[in-house]
């Protein structure tokens, strides 16, 4: 059972994309030499339907919210680093934010679920609850609940697009447990045993990982989320964040806007925004695989191939910015790059 | 026999990278979270011998220089290409270009041995001869013009290092024919078969890649360049440009200047640098891996990771450039992250 709650997102333009990749042939290099960079940039034209696509300036919205299955001593953090963390983001302290300045990003940050009051009014407050419920003993939230993160998700993106002309979109999280509540997203999803989807998160001990195996999978048993309801799964083992972030992804893609996909929770929003509108995935390129196990898995199911592969695994949307010069690369590369015609270049013998 | 010509490079400043590294798991991130980016801020600390060392702005300088061999058909383009590549590098339409401009590179073009005259005062005139000799059948150079291209490749570095104020040096190429020759300098130094080494370079078909083969099998049985001696390599079957930006390395090297490797003629270029001085590699950051198949044998020769494996296959210092602001995040990161102690964050339980 698929919600239609969002605009539906249209396919992409595949005249476009051909008009782009016969410009780049145009170009003064050796056809296909930039790899890579010239698909995304047919990507780019299929997405936005212009002939010389922009990614300038890109957009970041960090979604922090915390998980009631943290209590559950999953984590290598306690609970208490959500907030805090929130407050660096806030403080400008934190890696996205540094990442953020470098590419020139207009940078957000929603407390769309922290279970400690968070004091500061450069932080959006949408707060649908403290925190989800612990889901190794009752549901995480409830499908209003879901259905309202989604929603924050959706409008934070579309204000974000039209009020300051972002041409990108990246997705950041910050939710002490949430790959535990990803591993339990994905598992469900790709229907895989848990022992291959889960990692070390921020960095736990082995006794803990198989704590954290057997979390998820006596909560699956318990909780019984449904495959094909997206927002059951949310509701039954989900993270706000991650609702938010899924709705942030639907709404770009219904405005033509790429979205630069972060690591393993990152990507399991996106699956999910995925069964939300199976279009969506069009719109999205994956910025950097993630060293967490699961990530993998996640990224073969949206059909997609990372950038970047370079051992990360913070989330913040940091592997996601990091990338992001790629994308302006390949922006650049069509917009600014002579033709062998009007550089009077002679082509192949 | 090796060839004290230059300044001895010094080795790395161990101290100061451990130093970086302790430093870096005080950052607000769970530890070792931002992979290869701390490893690269570890190293940028070992090369520079500063806590926190910067790398903008760099420099990028294009050597250009005709290939003999050409003549042999073993290219897809003309080599007329060479000429006029340069002076689409004058005039801002190259690849190169584009990407120097988004990375606020200081940019420098060098014809050390184009065949057909070069009237642009935007370009460095430091021609030791109007290309090499065919490797087919005489020797490309002589030891003596080897040498000469070297020193103008250390001189511009230099020039670059002290009057620009670049801190991390990117070279590039353009030459018709320079695969062939890079996988014949390759092919002597790894002891590899030449089958192995050889790819399509800017795209030639087959039938022309089994002469490429041929070419360079009977050249390096014909001129038997001694293995342990890389000016012998480079006057027998080598490059003018190949000889300037090993020579440029020298000089980042000797200078404690990061340089970030292109793909697989400046890989070959570096493994030549490496053989006139061994300290050279650990000044080294390999940039991207080059789909051309002797790119992979030339990394692992270097003991090197590519930080990018985008499928280019460009030359120019293309790939490098790409992969540039990657060292940048790590800069940043470093400088900008904030500690647990400055933010106020738990640290792990």
């Amino acid at each position: 059972m698929k919600v239609k709650m969002f605009k539906e997102v249209e396919g992409l333009d595949l005249q476009k994309g051909l008009e782009v990749k016969a410009y780049i042939d145009t170009l003064t290099k050796p056809p296909g030499s930039l790899g890579r960079l010239e698909e995304l940039a047919v990507q780019l034209g299929e997405i936005t339907r212009v002939s010389f696509p922009k990614v300038t300036p890109p957009g970041i919205i960090v979604f922090a919210a915390d998980h009631g299955v943290a209590k559950e001593g999953v984590s290598a953090f306690p609970q208490e680093v959500t907030q805090q963390m929130v407050y660096n983001f806030v403080n400008g302290g934190a890696a996205i934010n540094v990442f953020a300045e470098q590419i020139g990003a207009q940078f957000s940050i929603c407390d769309i679920g922290v279970a400690a009051p968070i004091e500061s009014n450069q932080v959006v407050d949408e707060n649908v609850r403290r925190g989800t419920g612990n889901f190794a003993k009752e549901d995480a939230m409830t499908k209003v609940e879901a259905e309202k993160a989604l929603r924050v998700g959706y409008r934070l993106a579309e204000e974000m697009i039209h009020e300051q002309g972002i041409q990108c979109l990246i997705l950041g999280e910050m939710g002490i447990g949430n790959t535990t509540t990803s591993s339990a997203i994905l598992a469900v999803l790709s229907e895989k045993p848990v022992s291959e989807l889960i990692g070390i998160g921020t960095g736990i001990e082995s006794d803990k990982l198989k704590l954290k195996q057997k979390v998820i999978e006596d909560a699956i048993q318990a909780r019984n989320p449904d495959k094909n309801d997206p927002l059951d799964i949310l509701a039954k083992v989900g993270g706000l964040e991650i609702a938010g972030m899924a709705g942030a992804m639907l709404a770009a893609a219904a405005n033509r806007i790429p979205i630069l996909v972060d690591g393993f929770i990152c990507t399991v929003a996106a699956l999910i925004a995925n069964e939300l509108d199976g279009e969506a995935k069009d719109y999205m390129i994956v910025g950097h695989k993630s060293v967490e196990p699961g990530h993998e898995t996640a990224i073969n199911m949206l059909g997609k191939l990372p950038l970047l592969d370079l051992g990360m695994r913070l989330g913040e949307g940091s592997g996601a910015a990091v990338a992001f010069p790629i994308l302006q690369s390949a922006s650049l590369m069509l917009k600014n790059m002579a033709t062998f015609d009007s550089a009077g270049i002679s082509n192949k013998e």
